[in-house]
């Protein structure tokens, strides 16, 4: 799998690409991950990218020419499944779209900064919109590093153990039950008894009761 | 306001909190933002943070006694409005969320990590549980980011021109309307006549109008 990220701040990407899961699927060559500053595709002197908007209003808006060149120049070289958005109104990020994108070849996110980007780059060159959630965020440099995190980690090979991907919250519509570790009791505050019974069957019944109870209680939707 | 972010990886979180909104807004003083490497409130001599999970599963859990540690640290120094954890199964982080945080003076941020924390830190000495979205990341480093960021922008002097912030999606529960800038003619691809038109008031009406109509076909539980 190929992720271009078309950014107006390259450096802001460079720690959360570059640590933990993201940095290991690159590494094993599962994923690559390439960041393309935006200014390099401008065509001015001043390498500028945004420009005030039409109709009068505040903040500054994300010019078409350095996007459309830079996706361009990309898709002369290889097909790609999506270009994504990550904007506020878009489609919201869920498990089973991360599972469907982790499917994908080669996808190009566009982060938008200022005021967004010319709304013409969002009818003519993106083909699929996608929001982290409902709140406003200085850029999309940040939701395109969750996008690719919750992606990269479901290519096999990804994390450590795969069995641990499969028993997190969301894959099977439930939320995870609670986890205890070591010293069993802390101050006083003790893990519950029947997971240091040894019964493993009773154990896991524990855990699924814990599962549907929390996911009941705290994402009831997830159960319809 | 001052934001301790507590984690096993500082070194994910360095490019995002130097770039940007979150930069300039520590460099005008607005927001103090200290990252804790947890590691260094361990007793043991591998300084490990996390331990298996008790019953059996795949995955290792972060374990209480590094936590408990550096929040009694930061307490016994300042007091905190909120000890918040970043988890899958938390409230869902929105704008009316993030403007009342960005009120707050003091904040603890725990990034879970691994399979996430024991269930007794959640119990005892987490006040809150967000979460930026129903899907699952390698660790709680992004969302603290998008926590930060979400928050700190609204802090009056952080983003340059405050107007901006007022007109962002959500913060009227409608959608931005679309925008446009330069040129007005993109390769056939042209901007709406009317906000070359100079008529501001119908332009102001179009503005609105594109709001209601896209936050009806996009976001219509905002409407409610």
């Amino acid at each position: 799998m190929r992720i271009d990220i078309l950014t107006v701040l390259p450096e802001m990407l460079q720690s959360p690409l570059n640590c933990s899961i993201l940095k290991r699927a690159q590494d094993k060559g599962l994923v690559e991950i390439v960041v393309h500053n935006l200014r390099e595709y401008t065509t001015n002197k001043h390498r500028k990218v945004d420009d005030y908007p039409f109709g009068g209003e505040a903040g500054m808006v994300m010019q078409i020419e350095p996007v459309d060149r830079a996706i361009s120049h990309l898709k002369s070289q290889r097909d790609y499944d999506e270009v994504i958005y990550t904007s506020p109104d878009g489609e919201q990020l869920s498990q089973p779209m991360a599972n469907a994108m982790s499917l994908l070849d080669n996808i190009i996110i566009l982060c938008g900064h200022y005021k967004g980007v010319d709304y013409r780059i969002r009818e003519h060159l993106v083909t699929r919109e996608i929001t982290i959630g409902d709140y406003v965020l200085t850029g999309g440099e940040m939701p395109a590093v969750i996008i690719a995190d919750a992606v990269v980690r479901l290519i096999p090979g990804a994390i450590g153990d795969e069995q641990s991907a499969l028993s997190d919250s969301f894959q099977d519509n439930l939320l995870a039950p609670p986890v205890y570790t070591r010293p069993a009791d802390y101050n006083g505050w003790k893990v519950p008894d029947i997971l240091l019974s040894g019964h493993q069957a009773k154990i896991d019944q524990w855990k699924h009761e814990q599962a549907v109870e929390r996911t009941r209680r705290l994402r009831p939707n997830l159960l319809k």
